[in-house]
């Protein structure tokens, strides 16, 4: 266990060497080549002064809002070309984690492929069966056949899986996953687990409970790949009403595309990948489906377009239907996570969560010292737990996403396993409000990976540009526009108050009480969970 | 009962022989006189063509949708002032009732003073005993004085109730209750007897069930007036989304105040008087309801506006909540009818009701002779019911009200009582579409009272203009704009096809099959029931 530890530790110094090099005496080298007489661009789409500053390991921190990477870099290699090409070939994008140990991988090779084996083989068994049945009945439903592709884009991002990241930055899998999230043949359609489990009946004994808005269904498609379908409830341009609690806005599926951009592009990769798609719901839902519940939920509209409602029993109703034009629907196309039985997941109730009532408040929203309980508590004691928690609360901030109330880890990888960055279709609501509360755990704890703090410095300036690099992000979509120009621009705003969040701890408490040198230096309190031990 | 009929019989003669003094004779002696030298002044707001045409009593058929009512009136007569003004001193709007036989009325004074005493003592009774318990309790209720006035003009609209219609057109009465419902003080507030009768749990096992988006209230006023309070659920400029079925389609506050004006303006006078109203919810609701329910489900949003909910189990969300800014809130206050017990209605479901479900058709729909068979069954076999029923046909079909499930008459009245247009709220959803089936009664049965078509013959000239009347008459409302101006010139091009829809039958048919002298000539079959027996 201790040579791991010692592998990050060579990871970490090498990356900050690489970054010195990169951001400190490359310019410099350039200075002295006399390379600074040239223009200097105007770079668009930012409203960020950028003085040039120190280097990349000990920032000087006057201003923390004005980062220091722009430093040396000479115009000409921000002018024109891809931003997004740009910040991923970036030494700090191109960190190489170290050769995984086999138990540092979610899946097994092997016990993947016998798992889809069999799901080949009983599907086939069920189709059959299915088929005979329906011979006696009027309904007609499409029998496309299944392939068995050991190489299937699914595949291969499910075994890419470990205890970094959902998948690694120069993967082409999940080019080849978004491409047949988008176009691959529908073979079947379902509730989703979490539907199913309402059996027709919500509890609306809880007045605010977590709304039954989410209209969402479980696709197979022809290599088994299941995905989730989220289905477009309003407008690109609608905003969330004012007076909308966070736990009963709709679900937007643009926000679950976006939101897996905005993931990637902060390199946490966390969010497994989302593909937009135009559905034809007829064909490729109703026509496909084998549940009979399902089917009796579709019905046609007084404009003739084909509609379907959730099938909760307060939802009963077509005012919350959703409907095609006249069978196309938009919709985000997410890509499950391997089943629980294979990789077991747990689902931890946040420290920051909200608290789903009118009227409720959380001790956090009035305790400024709350934060000392949970560092003192385990899993949040030691380790990286914590610092995960400030990256997801970042994250949401970003996105604008207050529905945060549990958060998932894979068993397998520990207390000291990544948080999954799940269910972020309450992003993007209001573009032109920042829940600062969203921030808590930031400004609260005042703590902050230090690489996650150099990516986001990276991308509040104008060479890269947050927005810049997500509006690019999202024009591979086949539905972009995925978000609203207000929506795109507010992510530099919220950026850059997450930085004066951080520049404000730094002067209450000091750059080494706040940037946490991830991978290495462990938080407050020593005392580690059994799991913990394991890992170590 | 004899008397009654020879009675009317002299009212319409008298209308008719005025129509023609003041179209027939008086032009010709204008002409006589030389005055038509003068300019003819452009009418605005009008695209109809008029030409002059024959008398009143016997129109000539062969442009029927550009009405002959101007002939011979005289520029000047039309220029300038209030059109709204001179419509309701036409003729046609001065038509006298006959002196009301003490049967005729709705209520007998006597019995609605004793039950307004009874009311205001139960009240003082019920508020002894309330503000005891709440001593007890944490609540504060505003304990309003409530006032006993015999002269108060809910009462006297009460009293005005006859078998003709609610109101007299002359009642000042109803001017001074639209002003209590503009501003009298509330002294209770409490669910409708409809959403009691929900007991807290809908029933869900009907899909498509008419929705319960109906969160109203029943308010009581200073002086014991019970009134109905429809509060704002969408903005002015919001159409109703074509995919929405018209079961489930909001209930509109404006359109409720909107369809009172019309009624009025057609001279209907079947809809209760309704006025718009900024309402407290906090101080007049929220503050002086004595029901715990309904405290239960106000709540203060994100944006620190006090909202509330509807009570039904599957509108238990919040997302369907109505909320103030931070306190006002619009909505619609109409006036009640009497208590069922002071004056019984039955409620009678209309021959031209719609299938609430998502594929079903009524017999209606598909069946081109459906009239023969309705004309067939008393009470549609002989009297006005028929006539009544596409009066309101013609109605629904202007306010784009495809909601008419049911109609109430008086059970008072008889069968030749007329028909009650409650429940407006749907209208006025789409400015753009017209539902040509809305007017399937008229279109079917070929039939119309020659009083309303006279009336919207003279709504179709640009004299009086629909639309212009009900602009005018809108603006009185407190809350105007109550209709955009899209709504407002949809009632124009509707009143066309209502008049084109006439002119058809009259081609196939002939004038005096579809064109009905309404309070004389009675319709097919002359069998009547034992109602009629009775009024006859």
């Amino acid at each position: 266990m201790m040579r791991k530890d010692r592998l990050l530790l060579v990871v970490t110094l090498t990356t900050i060497f690489s970054a010195d090099i990169y951001f400190i005496l490359l310019p410099k080298l350039r200075n002295m080549m006399g390379q600074t007489s040239r223009h200097s661009c105007s770079c668009n789409g930012s409203d960020l002064a950028l003085p040039r500053q120190g280097g990349l390991a000990t920032p000087r921190l006057f201003n923390w809002t004005s980062p220091p990477f722009l430093d040396g870099m000479t115009p000409e290699s921000m002018d024109g070309g891809s931003k997004l090409e740009r910040l991923f070939a970036h030494p700090l994008y191109n960190i190489q984690t170290p050769v995984l140990m086999p138990e540092e991988r979610l899946l097994e090779a092997e016990q993947l492929i016998k798992y889809y084996k069999k799901k080949v083989s009983r599907w086939e068994r069920h189709m059959k069966t299915y088929s005979k049945a329906l011979n006696w009945s009027n309904v007609t439903v499409a029998a496309h056949e299944v392939t068995y592709d050991p190489d299937a884009s699914w595949v291969k991002f499910y075994l890419g899986i470990n205890r970094y990241a959902l998948y690694s930055r120069e993967d082409p899998t999940i080019l080849q996953l978004l491409k047949d999230l988008q176009s691959m043949t529908v073979v079947n359609a379902d509730y989703t687990q979490d539907e199913k489990a309402l059996k027709g009946a919500c509890d609306c004994s809880q007045v605010v409970k977590p709304s039954g808005h989410h209209l969402k269904l479980a696709l197979k498609m022809r290599n088994l790949a299941k995905v989730m379908y989220k289905p477009m409830r309003q407008q690109r341009d609608d905003e969330t009403p004012e007076d909308v609690f966070y736990f009963v806005d709709f679900q937007r599926h643009n926000a679950e595309i976006a939101s897996f951009h905005l993931d990637r592009i902060l390199d946490f990769r966390r969010v497994p990948p989302v593909a937009g798609r135009q559905l034809n719901i007829t064909g490729e839902v109703l026509h496909v489906t084998h549940n009979e519940d399902l089917r009796s939920v579709f019905f046609t509209s007084p404009a003739n377009n084909t509609c379907f409602f959730a099938k909760c029993l307060y939802m009963c109703k077509t005012e919350y239907a959703v409907c095609g034009s006249p069978n196309h629907l938009e919709g985000s196309m997410s890509a499950y996570l391997p089943s629980l039985s294979m990789a077991p997941r747990v689902s931890i109730p946040n420290p920051w969560t909200r608290s789903y009532t009118f009227t409720g408040r959380q001790e956090w929203e009035d305790n400024p010292f709350y934060c000392d309980t949970v560092k003192q508590q385990p899993p949040y004691n030691s380790g990286n737990r914590l610092l995960n928690i400030i990256d997801m609360s970042i994250f949401d901030f970003l996105t604008g996403n207050m529905d945060r109330h549990h958060y998932e880890i894979f068993s397998n990888f520990g207390d000291e396993g990544f948080l999954l960055h799940l269910d972020n279709a309450r992003g993007f609501g209001k573009h032109s409000h920042d829940e600062m509360s969203i921030l808590a755990p930031l400004t609260q704890c005042c703590i902050i990976k230090r690489s996650t703090l150099l990516r986001l410095q990276l991308l509040a300036q104008s060479a890269f540009s947050l927005s810049d690099v997500m509006r690019e992000s999202l024009q591979s979509d086949p539905l972009h526009p995925i978000l609203t120009e207000p929506h795109i621009s507010a992510l530099d705003r919220r950026l850059h108050k997450v930085l004066s969040a951080v520049q404000q701890c730094v002067r209450r408490l000091g750059e080494d009480e706040v940037i946490t040198n991830d991978f290495i230096k462990p938080t407050v309190n020593p005392t580690v969970t059994t799991e913990m031990e394991l890992l170590r």
